[in-house]
């Protein structure tokens, strides 16, 4: 794992993924002191970084894994991310899902035409449906986070904010299963000598807060948190970057994350989804430490049900 | 009146306002089966088109004229547009509200610096409150759309998509007070030589529709639209523009802006108001029509309450 690995897989994926755009706002510099920069993956395909991470896992494979298709566990984002980069692919692409996920996400996998295979609501039922396939099919499994070429693609987002605006301080990013979060460390490690990288974790499933800490991988009892997408944990092959190369984990209470994600959608009018406004919710926490620095914030999604906001 | 005018016009405001993106969506040209590229006037500095109107409405005053302020009635975005352009250049804004009008409405006035003078309701009170400020102060008014200066200005931003796309077959825009739907259609007529302008008008408050047929302008009895920024009438300055030179006005249904509205936040993760999801509901009405066809569309502006959404 080099630099030269990072440009290679930007370069893998530039065809598949859209160069999302860095936004500013006057209001909200003034509102925090500081001059933030927001990647706008809510704007990537499928609305989420997440399909960075799944075109890289699947353009990583070889001609015959390719034919014999993918499979993954979620019923989030990176459940749709698979299904679209395998369909653009001309790859099958099976969703292991719960059979009581909410109708409005297996219709997105069907839209993006990946085969939705139903499970019991336990991991341990998913885990068992995923390896089934595996074996059955000979399909290659896909971490949503704990993989090397997901982490690798998650990288681009936050190489074409460095890219696009190198002077940056910091760069912040929400923190769940640690793909995202050691993705842009590396990034950040790789293409800038002075940009550090910082994480914003619910209070309510502060378990990336408590691994560092202890120095091994903490669970969350319980995950209370709007911010959907950051309620599982790190992974052997992510933690150990987050542990090298960022500075420091921000965690922020549930009204700091719907307070964030409000002035977002109020002042910048665009769409972002919960877990997306934790990064910026740390900046509105800790406006003393960041007052007059060049931050940049990866907004990381936008899918959510309009009808159901929090506000 | 001619294409220098407009040149001129854009080139005057160039430094006041933002270049907004203009955006596509592959799910939305997939639901129309047409080429949509909009033109988000949402991002706009305060958040609407009305910004290039009131801009060049303030830049076109002598310097003795600037001295001694300007007066509008407004209780939406021109109010808004008026007191950030004039806080910009040094120009003292009165702003002539309703007494009842929403506090966060006032508000939006007073983080701008414009100096709000309250009134009763009534649209005689408003006029006569606005004419008693121009006699006292010397101050010159601003119509929200049937000014000459207003309606050069809107035409920006149909200026600025056709550089972008010269190949447009036609732009639909909201129609209200008609500023817009006139500005633009002087930038089709001067800067294409074959877009199309057409308007979309609520069937709750279809003066404009009628007008077209009339010859003459006609009012609203009732305007039970939720598109608040579309209950007005067009004007004597506005309305010979939009009989010359648009194709026509179609209207739609108060569920068709509600749904058009739904598909461009769910799909483009853009926050729009419901003004501004009328020309699309109009796209989506009438699918066979625009076909195949490249379609420009202004998305007005996004000046919306996020804790009142219509669906």
């Amino acid at each position: 794992m080099n630099k030269q690995t990072l440009i290679e897989t930007h370069n893998r994926i530039k065809p598949f993924i859209h160069k999302t755009p860095v936004l500013i706002s006057r209001l909200l510099n003034e509102e925090t002191g500081c001059n933030l920069f927001f990647k706008c993956e809510n704007f990537q395909k499928m609305g989420a970084f997440k399909m960075r991470g799944a075109s890289n896992a699947i353009l990583s494979l070889t001609d015959e894994q390719r034919q014999r298709g993918v499979v993954t566990h979620s019923s989030g984002n990176f459940a749709q991310a698979v299904s679209l980069a395998a369909q653009t692919l001309g790859v099958k692409a099976y969703i292991v899902m719960p059979e009581n996920a909410p109708q409005v996400k297996k219709n997105a996998v069907k839209t993006y035409g990946g085969e939705i295979i139903e499970c019991e609501s336990t991991l341990k039922a998913r885990e068992e449906t995923a390896n089934t396939i595996e074996k059955e099919k000979g399909a290659s499994f896909l971490h949503p986070s704990n993989q090397d070429e997901v982490i690798h693609g998650n990288s681009t987002a936050a190489i074409e904010l460095l890219e696009e605006q190198p002077d940056l301080d910091v760069i912040i990013v929400p923190v769940g299963g640690g793909g995202l979060l050691a993705g842009t460390a590396l990034a950040a490690h790789y293409f800038s000598n002075k940009c550090k990288v910082i994480g914003g974790e619910p209070m309510e499933a502060d378990d990336a807060y408590r691994s560092l800490i202890s120095g091994r991988i903490e669970t969350n009892k319980t995950t209370a948190t709007i911010a959907d997408g950051l309620r599982t944990h790190l992974g052997n092959r992510n933690f150990p970057i987050i542990q090298n190369y960022i500075e420091k984990i921000i965690r922020v209470e549930e009204a700091e994350i719907i307070n964030a994600m409000q002035l977002i959608w109020e002042r910048m009018k665009i769409a972002i989804e919960p877990s997306s406004a934790v990064a910026f919710a740390a900046v509105l926490k800790r406006k003393e430490e960041f007052a007059t620095k060049n931050v940049g914030i990866i907004l990381s999604g936008g899918n959510v049900d309009v009808k159901n906001l929090p506000f």
